[in-house]
């Protein structure tokens, strides 16, 4: 069935493929990097008018404390302030269990507030938080808060306000997530084994993929890989597949159904296989049967396009530029591509997206690539009834093209 | 190796299991139930004093017009005004070709925001929202919005009401949560489905646990079950799945690792299948080898609290009495629980909960028990260092005590 797969490496090879190093530490971070972190933070606080921190966002968590847990559906924060070393984590008694097993900080730094906020409107954790920096004698210090950020509703930030009164809030919105922008080599060698998942669970669900094989058992079968992984390492929960078929390939962000695969329909997926919660995006059209010559003749076009923006995806160039470089090419073809070409990625908590809020490849952003920058380039050309799309995730390097985490073959997957 | 799991169902039966009929309809759900949905919210709105209701909860857009894409990392909403029969779905333009493939509404009915406002931190999509409701001419319309749900941001709410300077703005939190809260005859069904669907990853998870194997391979096995399903439906997307094993198990949100699973040592399983979305909470506590007596003792009382608490819920009982019933059966063994036990529970979208906040079992939660009212009762006994926990979802049935999703024995699964 995968005669027409020239070029497509099976799963197994990719199994024993050793572009990853099996030595990874047992502790996923080391001390000196939480550290780094909390030091870049602070001088972006500083630079902002602000003493204490107040983040949120689950992924701004994780990164400065170690907290890995699937517990964000209820209010839950991490402290900075200047005046402290380490960060405080603040949450759900039940979830300081967690915590305790994940952050790096001293049990001391997870303060749990009790269950007689949950469940009940006329109460909220807000009002515990509030009363907790009071008692820290935080009050007088300019808090920051991150206003745009996921896991913080409008009566959370108003329940600090009213608890606070005599306090400042300013805005710092997406300040984590440019401390976040440049990774560490760690963070870089989970990033290169989530591409290793994504790969695998690609090339695995292509070879499921066939006439008559439900959609759902093809997204099970990704999931699976995703997850189960190499003998050296499986995966976390990667947060979502998309892998419309038919007309539904005309949006990007729609899930699987029962129905079996059709000849004469695409399949566009999405999947990003998730390490230690970070996560490399990877997109591939598949088709069964021969695809109609408007498919074919997009395929190549947006293939080159990558290969064009990779190469001009150098140390140095600025985000609009790599966009540019890319609509140079498809416009040649007669194509416009509406939406940004690519974000920042890197962690992802199920739902919460991976995109970071630092950067896009688009026209008027200036953000300058720097080595291990990480980027999802995301060439989806969603059309009226049909669609393709072809994404990469990439490292900028310390010189010459971006690497990609993928060694997938860049084309439309036709299976006859 | 699986001899001591007697009364076990094997995955096998239960993918012939005849408890959930072949015959759905390939629509989700018939027109006239997003008629009644709209009714009741309509009638809350009236009540509440609000003409233009402002929907940003993914569930809650799911519920009021079918839209279903993963794409609330990015504002979207969902507006009801009471001079308009149906509602509109406003999101991203590439989204709202999603829109155009998932909602019952006319496509006059679906709104797409130029990319104008993605990626670039000075502009924001509720300016067009903003601006939207003006040229509607409902400035003057009091608004209502859901300020505690998810995917509202303080920011989204700060320039809505900077781009309507002459509007009023209610808090309706929860109001839509509250609709959902009794469920339709085919809600009930999907939820059943989920049932089976949680049946079988809980029996093929347990099939594949034992010494030696990853954690992450167990975890890969449940979602592959969960996804592919039985010949008749496939599953979403669980959101998610927890597998804590040995300490671990001392919190209730801790995801799996790479570690082998070890004799002397536990899992707790919490996951749930997930049908159109309708979830289905299940879980089970794992254990290799012989059990310490304290676990071995706590089992069976927990499994007693169950039955008893689950008798108790009956129709017109309040949820504070269930509890009640819970609270007298374990406090007879000298155990303590200091959660709730339960919540309302129905639509998933990953990372966003399966909890709906209308309702919970706990003390001073005077709710009263309706047929088709739908709860997962979870009884997460979380200790020191170890845990046990059970859970099941109940629908409040006509009469008598409420029907489980599950046919799992309720027991402590020890594999020798």
């Amino acid at each position: 069935v995968i005669q027409q797969l020239e070029g497509v490496q099976k799963s197994e090879q990719l199994l024993t493929q050793q572009r990853v190093t099996k030595e990874f530490k047992t502790e996923r971070f080391e001390y000196s990097e939480y550290e780094r972190r909390l030091y870049h933070t602070k001088k972006r606080m500083e630079q902002a008018g602000v003493e204490v921190l107040i983040v949120s966002d689950p992924a701004d968590m994780y990164y400065l404390t170690g907290y890995d847990a699937t517990s964000y559906y209820i209010p839950q924060f991490v402290i900075v302030a200047q005046d402290e070393a380490h960060p405080f984590w603040l949450g759900r008694t039940m979830d300081a269990a967690c915590a305790k097993l994940c952050v790096f900080m001293n049990h001391t730094h997870i303060v749990g507030y009790p269950e007689f906020y949950i469940g009940d409107p006329s109460r909220h954790p807000a009002e515990f938080v509030a009363q907790w920096l009071r008692e820290r004698s935080w009050e007088k210090k300019p808090f920051g808060v991150e206003m745009d950020s996921p896991c913080l509703t409008p009566k959370t930030l108003e329940l600090l306000k009213q608890g606070l009164p005599n306090s400042t809030f300013k805005n710092t919105d997406a300040l984590v997530s440019q401390v976040r922008m440049i990774k560490s080599a760690q963070e870089i060698l989970y990033m290169r084994q989530a591409g290793v998942l994504s790969d695998l669970a690609m090339a695995q669900g292509l070879e499921h993929y066939d006439v008559g094989v439900k959609e759902s058992a093809v997204a099970a079968t990704m999931y699976g890989s995703l997850i189960r992984g190499t003998a050296d390492f499986g995966g976390d929960d990667p947060g979502g597949i998309t892998i419309p078929t038919g007309i539904r390939t005309s949006g990007p962000h729609l899930a699987w159904t029962d129905e079996p695969c059709k000849a004469g329909e695409a399949m566009n997926v999405e999947l990003g296989g998730c390490r230690y919660r970070y996560s490399a995006g990877l997109s591939r059209t598949f088709f069964l049967g021969t695809p109609p010559q408007k498919l074919a003749d997009l395929a190549p076009a947006v293939v080159e396009g990558m290969a064009v923006a990779q190469a001009a995806a150098v140390p140095g160039a600025t985000c609009e530029e790599v966009e540019a470089a890319w609509r140079k090419v498809i416009s040649r073809y007669g194509v416009e591509k509406g939406s940004r070409i690519g974000y920042a990625i890197g962690i992802n908590f199920p739902g919460l997206t991976w995109i970071e809020r630092s950067f896009s490849l688009q026209p008027g952003d200036k953000t300058v690539l720097q080595p291990n920058m990480t980027f999802h380039m995301m060439l989806g050309m969603w059309q009226e009834d049909w669609g393709f799309h072809l994404s990469e995730t990439f490292r900028a390097s310390e010189q010459g093209e971006a690497e990609s985490f993928s060694t997938l073959p860049r084309k439309l997957f036709v299976k006859s």
